[in-house]
């Protein structure tokens, strides 16, 4: 007798079929006897239609109106999977962001969940109800309609099992947990049963794109246990986010390799080496919202210095425009980018106590003749980039030298 | 300065092109200083795919998660709407129903408006913004999603309409007004300027489907001053629906003429003719939710009679079998139907002070050789049901003889 929230995604909510096979797996649940509150998401494509739609008449959607548009996805999957429960003979009732009430900031289309009011919900529970609530929703103090970003309706199953106090948070999936690297790139991959919530962080932003990165912080902060499990295998135990620390006492020293081809490599050569200077360059960077990841900054000669960092792919050119426009009077020699490049992770506590990891993962890159052009460490996890074409080797060999295709 | 309330209906708003021409339109009555709150219903076949959807999970769609889903018809089109109007430089606001808030009572698929909280609306007219609202939704006290039936958009105008005291309400269709008939049977149709309430609510009735029979009712109830126009055209008054007497002091006795390909005639003869007969015979076909139409009953031979009465074509077969079941119950000598019919009828408000319209009806279609099956007589109409394949013939020549081609 446990209280359950579970999470289904696009994937797993994409046809009527799948729907009912949701459904069945719900009620299993609830023949077992536990309390079952579910968060779904839109049946996939419908999100990407909807921004379509609304495209066709803004290139830049008013903010407010598109959360109207879009947040629609997700309450006609409510409205489908309570039925699919009826149907089998299950109880079950839908909600809306609004009708939970799911509260939100006002930051439309990418909006923080403040306060979840589960009251109706726990009545609903009480009396032997699947509660069905429309992920990646809310409604500001204005009563607006609020949507959370891509990957919102993870973070709302999350906020639920947090204000629910659940005993578990199950988000359903198209893999059956979080493996140590990608298996389409190394067969060898294991699932793991556990991962700490900051190895977890570490993988999910480095690519690993499993779970919301805003979603497992949730968890973080309101010690909600976290499973993630897949929708499409009737068993499994799929992987469990931890957060004591005894639970990883056995675990390898890394706990997997994460890699990310979606990034862009810009130098800008030859600026004078004085205070600010970082400043100079990234800040219009900020100012225009693209994202920079890793930076690295280089003595040069005779008083000057080499700047170097990534940016998402897709915005390399943008950011090029900007620094070229400022060249001069920044005093830049040279500005250039490349993006044949792809970053590769380790990412495990275990590199607090452990010394050595980051000049393993070095050694084990020079005896294939992998160049590294840039290198970046924090406490759980070291991050190289290398020349794309060496990814797919470069993740096998690090995945072999960390003993990482060894059960544990 | 006025204060218009415009509905666009689903074939207004059936692509992103058609949006922005009536987000044009609107912007027209905007610059001449009115003040415009516009009800939209769904992109055409929009409700019907997600009532598809609803019917892959259940045969019988739950009523509550059924408007749960379909209402996101028109929350879809409510944000793409005030897109389209902020694109061209006019600031506007969606609202949903519950947003609004329009209340109704609980009964799912076929809710009734109770009131409607114009307090926010008048806010944002006030500081020049369109208002749009999603049509055909509404929410109950317990804040469930509620749907108010097919064509519930028209009313949920009439509504906004009556609680806002506009000045006038605007049903923008595919047709630009009322027409004495169907103008694909008779060419010479004319769009009548005005037609009376009552006039409308028999056309409507009768299958001139240009409004919703409900939303007429409620103008007529609350006063409003309602006006059916074509969305395809740019000028044109279309039809306007009046309740004064005295705006048809010059109107011709006959208004239009109604036509119904949708019946079939059920006879049930040789009953015994003793009280009571009629509510056996239509008690049960009542409790099977079929609606019956024109009733008859003539007196038969040796203390029998002949009982006739007419129900929706679709509904006839089930109809047929709800009798046979109770025919030597009721001691019927004989149970047959006829789908092969069609209803006409002549509407008019002037039939009330005029006598010989019906007389003038009958030898009219007399003259051709035109059988009459069931007659049937109100206030302001007279209804015959005839041979369907006279049908085209008969609405000829009756709007001829009753000078319905010739200017008024």
């Amino acid at each position: 007798m446990a209280l359950i929230v579970q999470k289904y995604g696009g994937t797993s909510m994409g046809t009527t079929e799948r729907i009912k096979n949701v459904a069945r797996r719900i009620a299993k649940w609830k023949a077992q006897g536990h309390d079952v509150v579910v968060a779904v998401s839109a049946m996939s494509g419908e999100t990407n239609r909807l921004i379509a739609l609304a495209r066709e008449i803004q290139d830049y959607p008013d903010p407010r109106e598109l959360d109207v548009i879009i947040s629609t996805g997700e309450q006609v999957t409510i409205g489908l999977l309570a039925m699919a429960l009826k149907e089998i003979g299950v109880d079950a009732k839908s909600y809306t962001g609004w009708q939970v009430k799911v509260a939100t900031d006002s930051s439309f289309n990418k909006a923080r969940i403040q306060s979840i009011d589960e009251a109706a919900l726990r009545a609903d529970l009480a009396e032997g109800r699947v509660v069905i609530v429309a992920g990646f929703q809310g409604v500001d103090e204005a009563n607006n309609i609020t949507t959370l970003g891509r990957g919102g309706s993870d973070t709302s199953a999350v906020a639920l099992a947090a204000a629910l106090k659940a005993d578990e948070c199950q988000i359903y999936t198209d893999v059956d947990g979080v493996y140590t690297t990608d298996p389409r790139v190394v067969p060898e991959a294991r699932r793991l049963k556990t991962i700490t919530f900051e190895e977890m962080i570490e993988m999910a932003s480095l690519g690993s794109k499993v779970l919301q990165i805003r979603s497992v912080e949730f968890a973080g902060k309101y010690k909600v246990r976290l499973r993630v499990l897949s929708s499409f295998e009737e068993e499994g135990e799929g992987t469990l986010i931890t957060f004591e620390e005894d639970e990883n006492m056995e675990k390898a020293v890394v706990a997997g390799i994460a890699f990310d081809r979606n990034e862009a490599r810009i130098n800008v050569k030859g600026v004078p080496d004085r205070p600010g200077i970082a400043y100079q360059i990234l800040g219009p960077i900020a100012d225009a919202n693209i994202e920079v990841d890793m930076i690295i900054q280089n003595v040069g000669d005779q008083g000057t210095t080499d700047f170097s960092f990534t940016v998402p792919r897709g915005e390399a050119n943008r950011a090029l425009t900007i620094l070229r426009e400022m060249q001069t009077h920044v005093g830049a020699a040279k500005i250039e980018s490349d993006d044949k490049i792809a970053k590769i992770s380790i990412v495990g506590v275990g590199m607090r106590s452990h010394t050595g990891i980051a000049s393993t993962m070095f050694r084990t890159l020079a005896e294939e003749g992998i160049n590294i052009q840039m290198i970046s460490t924090s406490e759980i996890k070291v991050s190289v980039l290398i020349d794309e074409k060496y990814l797919e080797l470069a993740v096998r060999v690090l995945h072999k030298a960390f003993g990482l295709d060894q059960a544990v």
